[in-house]
């Protein structure tokens, strides 16, 4: 069973468009990674309907399962934050329309979940992403690496047995809840748990 | 010369719109006013669809020349105001999908073309709204009454020589800057010169 999942990192310069698959043995792939841009200079309706009609054509390109959006909060930097909820309305609003599901995850639920460590930084993030797609370099820009992280998050969240984990706790400990002993793990898992614990070393470490 | 315009005051829970005429000699003339309501329990994205549908549905049967969108601050109510974003995102999208001209009018910007006061109370917008347009009510619920307050202004903005007026100067001295001499006024701007001074007279003695 294999579930597509689009992930939106919304923004009105540059939206993060990031496509995966992810099997049942947790493993993710990546299908398509896109960057949607509207000029700076340009009237906001205008990058509205172009954000809008690009988020639209990929997720219509793609037909996934289940989409996932970064949840804005207010608190953030106030210059861009309602570009930013404008964008995100429009891309759940895309998904209503479609019947498709969606979920809003937050930046450090997303950070969590790839991570193990809800406060990494962009770096991390992208570095880890890189890993768990294989990659060969990190997925540029941060928007595009925090869309293809959000649709690894949102497949993860919604496939584990125990899937309502509170925001900031570490994947490692949602994995181990839901296969209770090590001997319990996949390769693919047994890899995945070894590529986080190599990225959170050097952070350990700092 | 008509201009019709749609005023939209964006909410996820009552989003009101409303569509005025106003006619050369500055006389705005109701068309039609509603509000498209979403039940707070409803998920985000559902509420989205039903109120972008909404507002679409409006603006192509109302075909208005110029649209008008309250601008929303993130220093607003942070419970309401991404909601209220993503809101706003989809009415400038709307208008920018049909090549209708659109604005934004902060609240105190609207208040002041309609009572001459820019921090005047949502009672006093929809007491001077009504007495405008000839009504014998005032609409209801005030999100009406703000979007056809909204109309009004962008008419009243658009329309004058010297339209790019500061937030919070009163509509009376943009008029007078439009009309140097009381005696240049038509019988409806002196009707409505005097329609705002009665407005104003309460307040102050308050």
């Amino acid at each position: 069973m294999t579930l597509r999942v689009l992930g939106v990192d919304p923004g009105l310069t540059r939206c993060g468009v990031g496509i995966v698959e992810v099997a049942a043995n947790r493993v993710p792939k990546l299908v398509s990674v896109h960057t949607i841009r509207s000029a700076a200079d340009a009237p906001l309706e205008q990058r509205l309907m172009i954000i809008g009609r690009g988020i639209e054509a990929l997720v219509d390109e793609f037909r996934p399962d289940a989409m996932a959006i970064e949840r804005v909060f207010a608190q953030n930097n106030v210059r861009t934050v309602m570009g930013t909820a404008q964008v995100s309305g429009l891309a759940l609003r895309a998904a209503a329309e479609r019947g498709i599901p969606v979920a809003l995850h937050t930046p450090s639920e997303v950070k969590a979940a790839v991570t193990g460590y809800g406060s990494a930084d962009k770096k991390q993030v992208g570095a880890m992403v890189a890993r768990l797609l294989g990659l060969d370099e990190v997925p540029k820009p941060a928007d595009a690496a925090d869309a293809l992280a959000l649709a690894i998050c949102h497949a993860w969240r919604r496939n584990a047995p125990g899937a309502s984990t509170p925001a900031g706790s570490s994947s490692l400990s949602r994995l181990s809840a839901t296969t209770p002993t090590p001997g319990a793990l996949t390769p693919a898992q047994r890899a995945w748990r070894d590529a986080e614990k190599s990225m959170r070393a050097p952070r350990l470490k700092g």
